[in-house]
């Protein structure tokens, strides 16, 4: 018997740390993914936090007043800072996670099936969030005119700028969850391939 | 050896019809599914299409002009309007794909795989654009004091309950596509644990 098991047995042993270093590679790149989410929804978050400005305004001829251009003043806002917090801090939670897994020496599927479940629906929470902020901050940019909406844009103009940059990371931040959701999905189908 | 295969040979027969009426099972709620997504995007497209609504509006004194109200004065309708639209297309494709697959008797992984991808990307765009009519619908209904932008829900009142309504449907829209996804995710772990 030993003449016919010994040329299977590299043949395995071969194939076996070739698929260990590919599945390795997808978690390096997974937790990559998850970094950047951080990163983005984190400073997405601050920028918007942080837009408050201050302008003094003719409300009447002779008549100043100071007036405050500030995120909480429209619920649409609120509501992006909300999904972009809860965004940031799963994906704290699933960053130590899959590095614990990454130091074990691989992820089960059982953690990747709830990790795409969850990823999924995060996306469909940022991508709301980041239409709601994107079109809100449309109409300060560029007024409308049918409804008489005046922008403020002009007014405010670092306000507006920390707007703009902040919906363009949570595009990023909603993006990213789309590629984690991807891989996923391509780990899970390799799997299915592989067996 | 006819005694030893003939135990084993129920076993197996009974085993696949098992787990071929499971997958054709989650089949049928694949189409479901889809076929609810393909109700509520086209319904909510032409809710919002049809919204158009015509009033006699006091633009000085002694002076009434009717002035429409139209889904198309605001960007983040239009954007809303060829979200749903594509998600319409989309789900009459991939239903009759998998009817067809229904009628040949299950779907292969390698179509699952194609159909998450595609699900988990409409329901980003799905989800922005529920956001950003929300977002500006919100506006129109509420108003904002601190931009001092007017609510125009007083006004138009039909017009908004049509935007009401389609915002509503796309919601279902967008939770129709993330089950989708799951479904997607949950039938192809099932493979992996099966095999």
């Amino acid at each position: 018997m030993a003449p016919i098991d010994t040329p299977e047995a590299p043949l395995k042993s071969s194939a076996a740390p070739e698929n260990h270093d590919r599945s390795m590679g997808q978690l390096v790149v997974d937790v990559a993914l998850r970094v950047l989410l951080f990163a983005t929804a984190l400073v997405a978050v601050i920028i918007m936090v942080t837009s408050k400005q201050t302008k003094m305004i003719p409300v009447a001829p002779g008549l100043v007043v100071p007036l405050d251009a500030k995120f909480d003043h429209s619920p649409a806002f609120i509501y992006f800072v909300a999904a972009l917090s809860v965004a940031c801090l799963y994906s704290i939670i699933t960053s130590v996670l899959s590095v614990f897994a990454l130091m074990r020496g691989g992820s089960s599927t059982k953690m990747q099936f709830h990790f795409v479940m969850f990823d999924a629906l995060l996306l469909g929470i940022v991508a709301a969030a980041t239409g709601a902020a994107g079109g809100v901050a449309y109409i300060g940019l560029k007024g409308n005119s049918h409804t008489r909406w005046n922008k403020i844009c002009n007014t405010y103009g670092s306000f507006c700028f920390h707007f703009a940059s902040s919906i363009l990371l949570s595009l990023v931040s909603s993006i990213t969850l789309l590629l984690l959701v991807w891989l996923s999905i391509y780990v899970l189908s390799k799997k299915i391939a592989r067996r």
